[in-house]
């Protein structure tokens, strides 16, 4: 059996160790937890991160990182994108120049506002890279609820490979050779989540929300042109399919989380009470600098972010963001520069 | 107090009528029903369409077409999209040119394929016409939750007096100069909605839906462009703005439409379960023929009209229009020129 490897356990790591050991692959599965690897290994169950789902004999779990990525033809890397780096300064003593890193992470790094595959680059320069995203709640994916993903890379064939890998008739990956704009679009789009979800938990309506997502994809596509994005990319699956899924379905822990900011909690109560980590809130902060340097307009992301850090009330700044003084629609559309 | 007269009293029409009642307008809502108005007017409650909404005194149901248009700056259309042109037959003899026809509808007309504003220039070709649109449940912009739209008409002076007539706090308005795009996003937004609501039927899960969007948000684009809109449109209020609210509320008539489709009920059960007018069948029927003759590639329109009309299962339907066999997202993208 061809072996492949998942460093981290958590939702996605694990929907994805399912995709691939249903298609016959042995699958390592890497975690910091001894506890976890233990209680997986021997419950079959990942009870904390994908609770009811049957994990078959051909996945292991193991908190031994250099045999994990061993003869493993790619090596996923599905770990908070906070942890990106650290993981790859980890495996970089042991690691195969051929072995192909594929960052299903979603966030875009603290401090530096460095993409995940320009981390990555900096850590591996010699390892080929592809990122993997589009609208995939790991819930679904792991009950082989059909799926649509993008693989996106430098080097076609290097996709195409983890095209092959991944591919199946419940979960699809079609290839995208714009890796900036796949890897924005998932990471910008847990803002706009966030804030949906605030609106949501402030009682607003689907009137309102879909207003909202209307203009967040020509926010983070305006950021993420001139992050050097195509712009076509947040048209897709990665892009406004991303931010459909994320918005809407109560599976996402960003809206989740923006839903107790909007109920009128703060943002440590809120972080205590989803457990998992929140990419939306760090990817605001991250925008937040982003667009100021590159002077671009965000008026959502600063809205949100001056809730999370300025002590702003969530409602006031929405309805700050619906009064806002344009009046022509098209005005807006114009100068983004939109279009279908 | 400034007389305004909308024609349909069902739940767009009366929501309508309590945002421009609530702004201090007498407003006179005509319906072809006398026991409907007579009902309306003693228990100030649409109970059939909008229940649980206090209609205040001064909106007034009447069955006098001919008295409800006098002097009224602008006339609301609020009928299905197949009853427009008997309707503009209807008034045509006592309407004043002066007088605004703001259609609130979203249809194509069945056998001409026209837009409703083509409808009403054949019908009304001396009045100023102005189509209202956008992600509007009638439901949430009953009670007040704040909602915006967009107006557009070949006049922008006469689509600034509509868009002041309309405005408040919580309903607020865009002006639009593409009346085109406008109009057509509001009417094929259905189709997808339709298809969302079947995939729902089908037990699919938000991954699926959100692929189908993205997808179907681009098949709309296209078709719209060959009909003469501003692909602009189709990333704003009006396009996907609208076609969010209406794929993921259970508010939606046409989502809910498909999801019985979905479950296996034929066409005729659905539309006896729905009891409303289901706007997405007829979109479907009109933009497979509209598309057949400008030779536009539209999957989702033609899959769904195949459930319709040619006794196609459902979910092999969808199944196929997920197994469709390109691989390369940019392939799709480049093709339909899209871009945010």
């Amino acid at each position: 059996m061809e072996k492949l490897c998942i460093l981290g356990a958590g939702s996605w790591g694990s929907a994805l160790g399912l995709v691939l050991a249903k298609k016959g692959y042995q699958v390592n599965m890497w975690t910091l937890s001894e506890e976890q690897a233990e209680k997986i290994n021997r419950t079959r169950e990942n009870i904390d991160y994908l609770p009811g789902v049957l994990f078959p004999n051909n996945i292991t779990l193991t908190t031994d990182i250099e045999n994990a990525i061993k003869d493993s033809k790619i090596i996923v890397l599905a770990v908070p994108s906070q942890a990106i780096r650290s993981v790859c300064k980890q495996i970089k003593t042991f690691v195969n120049d051929d072995q192909i890193i594929v960052d299903v992470a979603k966030g875009l790094e603290k401090g530096t506002g460095l993409r995940l595959s320009q981390v990555c680059e900096q850590e591996l320069p010699n390892n080929p890279y592809v990122t993997l995203s589009g609208p995939s709640h790991a819930e679904e994916v792991a009950k082989d609820i059909p799926t649509t993903v993008v693989v996106a890379s430098k080097d076609l064939e290097i996709a195409q490979s983890v095209q092959d890998i991944f591919m199946s008739p419940k979960f699809r990956v079609y290839t995208n050779p714009d890796i900036v704009g796949v890897e924005l679009g998932g990471a910008l789009k847990n803002i706009i989540a966030f804030g949906a979800g605030i609106c949501d938990g402030l009682g607003y309506g689907d009137n309102a929300k879909a207003a909202l997502m209307t203009r967040g994809i020509r926010e983070i596509g305006r950021l993420g042109q001139a992050m050097g994005a195509n712009s076509s990319t947040f048209a897709g699956l990665s892009g406004i399919g991303d931010l459909i899924v994320t918005c809407t379905s109560m599976h996402s822990r960003n809206r989740r989380a923006g839903i107790l900011i909007g109920e009128g909690k703060n943002l440590e109560e809120t972080l205590k009470e989803v457990k998992m980590v929140v990419e939306g809130i760090t990817a605001t902060e991250v925008a937040y600098e982003v667009a100021k340097d590159l002077k671009i307009d965000m008026p959502i992301t600063n809205a949100i972010y001056s809730v999370l850090h300025n002590g702003s009330n969530p409602n006031e700044v929405v309805i700050e963001l619906m009064m806002r003084n344009k009046t022509h629609e098209m005005e807006e559309v114009v100068e983004d520069k939109l279009g279908f």
